[in-house]
């Protein structure tokens, strides 16, 4: 058998596997990614609870952004959540749950903005490269304010 | 110091912390990550992509759920998705890319109902507990028609 149709049936195999099953399954380092973990959920802290602007110190200047909202960079980044932080000043986003795998951290968090706010429940996934956030994901839903079970979106 | 005190001060140590920081920096086994997420992205595909509704013999029969619209249990998830998938025959859910830490798997998916939809972005989170899906968490958003940045939500 030919290298090509070799490279041809690896490409099928990877094609035909569940996507995700096997991409992350390469040599993991865990103390890369706790200190990726560390890097995070700090910055996370300090920006979203503490409305300390200065934790983006942590961000690439070419910061890729996903969420529809917000262009790309980290200025953008800046300049949205000053306006955000100053027409929300109670606005909080307590971290429930986190992940580490790879280069990427993934916070489960429950923002709320007010006492009396049910809030949104939001998973927020940050690419971490040579100590530095270079990407963000997330997805974002409102808590209902009824439920079919009695276990909270948390 | 006795025994009260020092554990109401480790409490106050957890509640000022971050919280996610610490919980799951215990140690961690990469082959019962690994394993775990095989379990997941195979129930997840056989599932929600083929539609198989005998991949849930893999959920356990208390499963925990915390998505708001379905209850609690391994029979009102399969009773659910027989209605659902009867109705939107059609619906997909591709694996972007996934998260194995600790005892969760984290899945960020492209959910689609037929080639013209945009679709929603989740992510999943589940709980794997001796071979079994015990525990269910999601955050769903509807992918928008346009958007600051050209990156896609995914």
């Amino acid at each position: 058998m030919r290298f090509q149709s070799l490279f041809a049936l690896a490409i099928l195999a990877g094609i035909a596997a569940p996507s995700g099953a096997s991409a992350e399954s390469a040599a993991r380092d865990l103390k890369v990614e706790e200190a990726n973990r560390k890097l995070v959920v700090e910055f996370y802290d300090k920006f979203f609870n503490k409305h300390d602007l200065t934790a983006a110190s942590v961000v690439a200047e070419d910061y890729r952004q996903h969420n529809p909202q917000v262009p790309d960079g980290k200025q953008p980044l800046i300049s949205f959540f000053t306006g955000f932080f100053k027409d929300n000043a109670q606005s909080k986003a307590e971290i429930v749950r986190s992940a580490a795998d790879g280069d990427l951290v993934w916070l489960h968090v429950h923002a709320t903005n007010g006492a009396d706010d049910r809030g949104q429940a939001i998973v927020d996934i940050f690419r971490v490269k040579d100590g530095k956030i270079v990407e963000h994901w997330d997805v974002i839903q409102a808590v209902p304010k009824e439920a079919a079970n009695k276990n909270t979106m948390f």
